[in-house]
């Protein structure tokens, strides 16, 4: 509950705020703004386990942008996504602009079926919105027993190798593996140097930006946050081709490309969407799975094992540092800064939803 | 033919030989080695489109390698691989450590076919030699109206984020997606910076190295070419992570992990081997191929139409700059180090395989 009487926090500090009660406030939240129930919670998981996993940018802080999504409807609250099942190992989920985490679930939970029955299975997700971080759903896949790979296309945001300006999409690639020992190796990465909410971070407190992260408006690499305009991608021309490639199969095979829009300089063009696709594969179909995963987690032993580079303490393991976080946060509570415990705070007042006090500064 | 009374070309200089000749000469090298004719006519065609395509680190310079692990019974020359289709979009070849080419061509066309049936199709790759450039088998399946992913792992040769030492293969992804007014768009990257083929290239010359491509053997980027072990990954944790998942997916489905057995230090986990995936997509079970292909034609185009960067001529997608160098090499022939040509007339007259005269030098 808000407690009135409470100082405010100083600016800059971060409010703890407890998992279920930040899941409960952001599902109340979408659920008066529309949302069914069942999937305000689902979309409420998937942004809070962002930010258990210390993936903040892509966590609760993107409330206010769905609202704002809505408010345009460029997002349809209460969408129902439809199934098509062309063929036996496909789906195609259309979400009909329905908030990311409900489109991506159904898509998930179709792929583990088809992969079920065929081996694999692909689900591609057609027009949604923000999908948050895309490693939930690759978990959800492995949780299942099975492999999976997920990309996401969006709206360019991101220089491509040697052209100016935004070109193509952060696009993230995830891929996760079912261990036994160890937990599901998680592999969630975004195409670009540096995420773009940590480029914001830096430019906002002025800081000179590390070589090799963003370009000016002219195509040029700069470390002056004043001149940075754009993420460059990851490995230049290996980064922007993955983004471009990824584009051609999440928005080409969901028959609704996004690149070529953008720069026709049109307004819809420049519209917010998503599309996806997420890929299971069924590992008991090809040996027991106790098998597959002792070989994970040998193969994870063996990383582990390996002598430190100088200046490193420990050799870490694609989703290990989340996992770490989120087991932090789970006990202690995620850190949320002011601004966005304020705009979370508001919202919910506006909407007549309970707020709870958070757990600590 | 060969004409011993040719004068020897001047070291460091390149022979042109024409295409055709090439392939004609390791095929017969092959065959002449116990390869079936059929086989050896592909493992050529695989080795020679390497060249053409400017990747000459992975053509015909490794004939000798091929036949080294002939001699060392790590490959076999006439090796029947088999294929198990335990569901009906997957197949899973084992290759009997049958020459890469001829277990990956079979795996392309087992992908394809399960694709056409369920929608995509999933073929791993159990137990192979060097597979050569993954973009040629991609190309295959892009041929025949579908997206192809593929990715193979193999013996550890390059750094792990925060690890001293060879820890990880430089396992590389290709994606190829195919157009209509353009040529297939053909993404084939190592996830290391900089190919092994290359540094070893400036490490001969004694030319200092770009930063950021490799380590030395206490895990330290260097630039000195005398200090320098290992190729580091493309964006640290991201390229090493990629290579690791990849050889998750690709020898954990094959039961036939790789990295474990390498870092148990025993000598049978350092022998040469590989396992791959390749993942084929049937656009046509998603929507008209001629709508795909139109959609791929019109981002590219966006692509294209960029502006370009400052010292940029051109902006190039991905495929574009190996398809030029196809066209001029087909039309001129296949530059060769004197060393590498030197190699294979040496195998060839050891195995009466005529060799045919360089179209120039």
């Amino acid at each position: 509950m808000t407690n009135p009487a409470a100082p405010a926090p100083a600016r800059g500090a971060k409010v703890l705020v407890g998992a279920d009660e930040l899941r409960a406030l952001v599902a109340g939240i979408f659920a008066a703004r529309g949302v069914r129930p069942d999937d305000a919670a689902a979309v409420a998981d998937a942004l809070v386990w962002a930010n258990l996993r210390g993936i903040d940018s892509h966590g609760v802080s993107r409330v206010p942008r769905y609202v704002e999504l809505f408010d345009k409807g460029q997002s349809v609250p209460d969408a129902a996504p439809t199934v098509r099942r062309p063929r036996s190992a496909i789906a195609i989920v259309d979400a009909h602009a329905a908030p990311g985490p409900v489109a991506m679930n159904l898509a998930a939970e179709e792929a583990v079926v088809c992969a079920r029955l065929a081996g694999v299975g692909w689900a591609t997700v057609r027009g949604t919105v923000h999908t948050g971080a895309i490693g939930y759903y690759a978990s959800r896949v492995a949780e299942a027993g099975m492999a999976a790979v997920a990309a996401v296309a969006g709206v360019p945001n991101m220089a491509y190798e040697g052209a100016r300006g935004a070109a193509v999409a952060t696009s993230p690639l995830a891929v996760a593996v079912p261990a036994r020992r160890h937990q599901v190796v998680l592999l969630d990465m975004a195409t670009a140097v540096m995420a773009l909410g940590r480029i914001a971070q830096l430019k906002a407190a002025g800081a000179t930006l590390p070589p090799g992260v963003a370009a000016t408006a002219d195509g040029e690499p700069t470390t002056d946050p004043a001149l940075a305009t754009v993420p460059l991608p990851v490995g230049g021309a290996k980064g922007s081709g993955m983004s471009l490639v990824f584009e051609m199969l999440a928005s080409g095979l969901a028959a609704n490309p996004i690149v070529p829009g953008y720069h026709s300089g049109s307004k819809e063009g420049r519209r917010h969407r998503q599309n996806a696709f997420i890929l299971a594969v069924d590992v008991s179909a090809f040996l027991p799975l106790a098998e597959f995963t002792a070989a994970v987690d040998d193969t994870v032993d063996a990383i582990k094992s390996l002598p430190a580079a100088d200046g490193t303490r420990e050799v870490l393991v694609p989703g290990e540092r989340g996992r770490r976080s989120e087991a932090a946060r789970r006990r202690d509570g995620v850190p949320l800064g002011v601004k966005v415990w304020g705009e979370l705070r508001e919202l919910a007042g506006a909407l007549g939803v309970p707020v709870p006090a958070p757990a600590g500064a």
